[in-house]
Parts: structure tokens; C-alpha cells; sequence
């Protein structure tokens, strides 16, 4: 294994790996290294491309915290998320599951556990939202007992975590379980387009490739359900101006829903509120876990 | 742009960088997202493999600091530094230059300026080792107050910046000015075999493909001059068991030198030396810069 060259490292990188134990990751890590190769290879990486890419690669890394992942939004930028949705959420053709789309990087893990017809809103700002959502099985059957995590940007285009001045306190996110019916109903803000996160590395590429940062406006999904397979998902809005050119892939026209707008007045809760405000009623359908 | 599916993302993404200004970061974008959604889709990559391809380089770019660069380890791991250097540094054959090898993650900036004849060691351990080394063009030319930088690990295998306990000091590492002959002199240790850090998500790598961590002894060097190519190279020690496994194939067969042991006795410098030591004598050749 000496005098390497541009043609013979990749095969002494897969000799290198050949005894991993592990035969999917000996798999997985040998298709890295040869694409890796061929793309340094075809385009003829300079040094200082080379250095780049690793300076690059570690502002990533040092840009994430525990309220945001730079890698995630890397990913999501460069298509690799939608990608790997795709390759793994596949639908049976007319089974009539709802599609999913990406995780994103803002999911938190400590979102308050709410009752039905919670405001999660918690003082997010935005116009009023009441949303209706049921979750059905392939055959129609009502799913009790689902789990339903919801979060959003406010009306200002920002998630809770985005704001420093909330600290650890959560707004405009909240877990729910399904009745009966397999319904969830809770009031929340309408949510808004947003950019993503453009301070960090993924900005400066944004940048530099004449890309927009804008995401449509969306509510996340995140639905979970005892014999049935889960479903992280979006509903974007409908109408929005960034639905064709949404900044990470995500936009699936199944996946845009009917928020209606009404004038001031009663609420689906019996609620008076006096300001416009929207409404959601949206089915969800989950296949099943075999 | 929706209703993208794993066949029709690529085209997407591509589109989306299209009106890059810079066409070269357009070429190398392009090659980058069609080899990295190829990858993803030879391996039918799934959402767990991606979240673990996510937390690890996270956990790499978040290992970085002042003196530990994980992402340059995991680059030369990968065989993508030394692939970079050997499309880039293919000298024209019979030229005579000397080769290039991998930079490596442990130079600093800061390293002290010395004199001809310096003990560039500063009290790391190891074995007394005396080297002459004379820099020349490619017609034999000698190259005068070229830069010669050179770093090492110690006997225990370890840089100065792998020591907390040295804080900012630097030892083991110097630059040095040719003479009017081309020629520095400096003493220092003889270097041994070393494990790269492996307290690191490379090291999990490393556990994990059944790879050792190794290293052949080896002297750093960097060399400029003016009117000439810098050349970023080391001289591995004749005889290292890990010369055919570099962990990061750097090992070129030009690029061993000899490593001269003595009895104790009088050094080339005049000093009386109480142990076995070494003498190392090195050309260099540089390229034309044209």
C-alpha cells in the first residue's frame, strides 16, 4: 500500500475496510468512499477547494447546539433528506397513506403534553388557527390513542427555539393524543412562509448559489400510532408563494391543506375572537406497520 | 418543484443551483449533489442510517478546536486528502521532484522561528536525532532562505498540542531558513509510530471498520521558496512496521528516508551524546513554480 495514486486509493481505501464486521455498514461506507472519490476525481478538487470543504464542513458541526442542527439544514438544502424520504416513505400505489416530507431541525423533544382543545400557541404571535385533524388507518378505521406532535413558526417566521429571549419555555408546539374518533382539536397561530436559518455555513452557500431561503408556510406532523407505521409530515398552506420553489424539496402537492380563512366572529370552539382567523380540518391516513 | 420523488430530486436540486455566478463552485456543487444522491440511492440509504450519518459529523465538526481538527483526520481516514494531493501534486515524470504527502491535522501557525543547529526538540522525549537537510531546484540548483517547516510527534507518539499539560508551548516543531547552500541543520527526536486520536467519532470509525490507527514514523516537512512550488511532504522512517497500513496511505516509497542510528558518541554538531541517536541526511527537490 504505498505509492498511491488518484487511480489506485479507492481500492486501497475499500481493502482498508474490507474486514468490517458489520456488512451493511462495510456497504454503506464502501459506496461513500468510491462516490466521494469519483466526485473529488471528476471534478479535479483543488487543495484549497479541499480546505474549503473541510473549513466548511467544520463551521457546520460547530454551528449546531441544542436548538439548532446546521447539518440537518445542509441536508435539507442539498436535497439529501427528501431524497432519503423518498428512497424509505414509499406508499403503495392507491393505498391512500398520507405522504411524509422532512423532519426539519427544529423538533424538540420537551414539547408540552397538551389536553384536547389546548391553545398551543402559548402567545406566539399570529392570527388564530383551529385545527381539526383525524387519523384513519388504510381501511378507514379511526386511530385512538395516536400520538400527535405538533410545531411551527409563528407569524413572524420563527420557531420558539429561534428566539433567545424565551429560554427553555415552549410556544407554538405541543403533544396531543387522539380520542375515540381519532381526532385531535387545538387552537393555534396560522402559520407564515419563512427563511430558514441563513446566519450559519447553509446561509453562505444559499448565498453563493443565488438561492432564496423561504420555506412555504407549513404545520408539522409528527403522528405516531401502536400497529401502524409513523408519519412525520407537513401541511403546507395553500396559496403560498414559495410552494414551487420551497428551499429543501419538501413541498408534495397531497400535502397541501385547506386553511380557511373567516372574518371575526365565532370560532369552531365557541370562542369569540376579533380578528380574522383560520381554520384547519385535515384527514390523515397512516399505513400500517406490516 | 413538487411532487419530487427519489428519481426526480437530483434534477431539482441541480436546478435550484443553476444560477450560481461562480461556475467553477457551480461545476463542483453539481458533481458533489450527483454523487452524493447516488450514494444515497445505491444504498437505499434509510432514515436511521441518515440520522446516524447526521449525528456523525456533527459529533466530528463539534470535535474540532484550536489544535484538533477531526475533519481533516477523517478526510485523510477516508483517502480523500491523499487523493486531493495526487491529483494535484503529480509532478512531471523524470522531473526529479520530490513527491508530496498528506498535511495532516497536528501544524500550527505558531511554531518558533530558530537558527541553523537549534534543538528544535525543547526537551520532548525520544532519542537524540541530527538532520541535514538541502533544498535544491530541478536542475540541481541550491534554493536559498527557502522555509523549511517541520513538526513531528515525540517517543510517546504524541504532538505538542495532543499535551495539555504543555498549554500554548511548542515543541518538536520549528522553521528553519536554508543557507546559502540550500541546507538546514537542526536537531531534534527521532520520531516513532503513532495511533491518530481516536477519542473522536474517527476513532468509532476506525473501531468500527476493524482498522488500527496507526501511523509510520515520520518528519513533517513544508517547504517554500520563492519561484518554486511549496511541497507539503514528510520522511517516513526505513522499516516501520506500519509502513504498508498507513492509516492515512500517505506512504510513498520516495519518501522514506534513512535514518542513521549511532552509538552514543559525538554528534555531527559536536555535541558528546550519552545515548544511541540518529543522523538523518535529506535532499529536497522543488518544482518550477511555471
Amino acid at each position: 500500500m504505498r505509492n498511491i495514486d488518484q487511480h489506485t486509493i479507492t481500492d486501497a481505501v475499500l481493502q482498508s475496510i474490507a474486514a468490517t464486521p458489520d456488512a451493511r455498514l462495510r456497504q454503506v461506507l464502501a459506496s461513500l468512499v468510491k462516490h466521494l472519490h469519483d466526485f473529488a476525481r471528476e471534478v479535479a478538487l483543488t487543495e484549497a477547494e479541499w480546505q474549503a470543504g473541510i473549513d466548511f464542513l467544520t463551521a457546520t458541526g460547530q454551528k449546531c447546539s441544542d436548538t439548532r442542527q446546521e447539518f440537518i439544514l445542509l441536508s435539507d438544502t442539498l436535497g439529501v433528506s427528501m431524497l432519503t424520504i423518498a428512497l424509505n416513505q414509499a406508499r403503495p400505489a392507491g393505498a391512500g397513506a398520507t405522504e411524509a416530507t422532512v423532519f426539519g431541525p427544529f423538533h424538540t423533544a420537551d414539547a408540552p403534553h397538551v389536553e384536547q382543545g389546548a391553545d398551543i400557541a402559548r402567545g406566539a404571535p399570529g392570527l388564530p388557527m383551529f385545527v381539526h385533524a383525524v387519523v384513519r388507518g388504510p381501511d378507514g378505521e379511526p386511530v385512538a390513542d395516536a400520538e400527535v406532535d405538533v410545531w411551527q413558526a409563528d407569524d413572524d417566521g420563527l420557531y420558539d427555539v429561534q428566539r433567545p429571549e424565551l429560554g427553555d419555555a415552549r410556544r407554538a408546539r405541543a403533544v396531543l393524543h387522539t380520542d375515540a374518533q381519532g381526532a385531535v382539536r387545538f387552537r393555534s397561530v396560522v402559520p407564515t412562509a419563512y427563511p430558514i436559518p441563513v446566519d450559519g455555513p447553509v446561509g453562505a452557500m444559499l448565498r453563493a448559489t443565488g438561492r432564496h431561503p423561504w420555506r412555504p408556510a407549513h404545520l408539522h406532523f409528527m403522528i405516531r400510532a401502536a400497529g401502524y407505521q409513523p408519519l412525520t409530515t407537513h401541511i403546507f398552506r395553500d396559496g403560498d408563494a414559495y410552494l414551487d420553489s420551497d428551499v429543501v424539496f419538501g413541498v408534495r402537492s397531497s400535502l397541501v391543506g385547506d386553511y380557511v380563512e373567516h372574518p371575526p366572529g365565532t370560532a369552531p370552539d365557541g370562542a369569540i375572537v376579533d380578528t380574522a382567523f383560520f381554520t384547519l380540518d385535515q384527514p390523515f391516513v397512516l399505513a400500517r406497520a406490516d
